[in-house]
């Protein structure tokens, strides 16, 4: 049996320690979840004493994010972008030994179905941009290579879109690809340079930033997901260091190793050479 | 100028400050708010460490609560009125001398258009249910009487249903009506003995509900607004003493001094006697 709670005296000292006592014992998931969520919001209410005014002007925030989001809209992910939840999570989600390259939050622009090129192939299937090329190496943590590690790229053109938030504008399959790993972990693909973006600013999300002057910036990038049997999968995202909103990525995905050099060559054309350090499987598990 | 953040070593120890700083300077109530609202969220992910999946399902609530929002279904008013935000809000905005009666969230279902009855008539406009008469005086803290005050009254009918619930069951304005206090502050009119009810258990906040044992009931009671010249208007619920679920309202909206005892009279008809007692203007504001 649970306890009754009496709500007679429900009040800012006794709010938390009443509602918990209505949910289910503490040692289910979800009660203990529901539990933090109400002593953190009874805390904010303490805090902040909104009026009965701007109470309903969150209500209608919250309101307007959940009417925003579509199957092609997830202003509820933005919200969480911005507020550093999903980095957070992706983070205390990927926790890896000093040395192995960093996890991203993998973004809603991943697709699994795009085609296994050769080494060297281009990635860009209608030719504007400046011509950048990749290469690299993936490694494990002393240095050994991860021959046939799987690498799929994908990215955003020069003016910072990809190609399935323009189907009719870019081919299919534009800036994204797979390539697998020689004997010596090595690959190497042809691309263009990637622009920045921003985040939406036209739903009630980027409305909150700008009001907020928060930056909606995301500095210019490339997607990878690189896979290999026995290592945790690697799902991060490589900078451009001299992009000027580097240090103002609006989501917070930047980590100081995944900034990559961005060099012109002798021939005038871009390069990036950036190598991954895979950490295997057994490593999350102690760590975790 | 703002401080240029360093995201780079974005993390759980310095996520809150990171975003702070970005926002505009502290004097802003906004930012002051969001600030808050961010240090919050934070705590909680570190201290829940929810997974990838926990943060989608997490998601996919909220969106959830969003989607089944609509101008007669206001379920992020539900989700905060069963966290017990709505009763703190409005609790801190009415704080009052000791002997004034309290207010309690107004709820969706007033009616500011309900006709000016008679002394003694009744709002009951189908007969049906268990006869009620409700009687009693409005005061000021002194026991004054004040004489003209107006007190509006509306209620569920014996099947805890508003007549605005369902327009095609009930005639309109069943179970509501004004009241204008007579010169010792006096009022008495005809109804029939409320019900209790549910909130909806078939949305988002429902459904989460039911998974936590929560309860889902709202004990039976009358809404009252009163108005009066020089006071501050008392948005207060009365409570039935012998409802089994009086300590367990959902909306944790009871309060000791809203409870009544409903009794049965002589004729066998229930009578519930209620003054209420009103607080100046004035006091509201040396009290804030």
């Amino acid at each position: 049996m649970r306890p009754v709670s009496d709500n007679l005296d429900f009040n800012e000292r006794n709010a938390s320690a009443v509602i918990s006592g209505r949910l289910r014992p503490e040692n289910d998931r979800l009660g203990v979840a529901v539990s933090g969520i109400v002593s953190h919001i009874h805390a904010l209410v303490s805090e902040l004493r909104p009026s009965r005014e701007e109470l309903r002007e969150i209500v209608a925030f919250l309101t307007d994010v959940g009417h925003a989001t579509e199957d092609h809209r997830q202003e509820w992910v933005l919200l969480f972008d911005v507020l550093g939840v999903s980095t957070l999570v992706e983070t205390m989600n990927s926790v890896r030994p000093a040395g192995a390259t960093s996890n991203t939050p993998r973004g809603p622009f991943y697709r699994a179905d795009a085609p296994i090129l050769p080494r060297g192939a281009s990635i860009s299937l209608d030719a504007r941009g400046e011509p950048l090329t990749v290469h690299g190496r993936v490694t494990d943590l002393d240095g050994n290579p991860l021959a046939g590690a799987l690498l799929e790229v994908w990215q955003p053109n020069a003016d910072g879109i990809f190609e399935n938030q323009q189907p009719d504008l870019q081919p299919e399959f534009n800036l994204r690809g797979k390539f697998v790993c020689d004997d010596d972990g090595g690959f190497i693909f042809r691309t263009v340079k990637p622009g920045g973006y921003n985040i939406p600013c036209d739903g009630p999300v980027g409305r909150l930033l700008q009001r907020l002057d928060y930056p909606l910036t995301r500095p210019a990038h490339l997607h990878f997901r690189i896979s290999a049997q026995g290592y945790q999968t690697l799902v991060t995202q490589i900078f451009d260091a001299d992009d000027p909103s580097l240090t103002q990525d609006a989501i917070l995905g930047v980590r100081r190793d995944l900034v990559g050099e961005f060099r012109k060559s002798g021939a005038g054309e871009w390069e990036l050479a950036y190598s991954f350090v895979m950490a295997t499987d057994k490593t999350q598990e102690q760590a975790s």
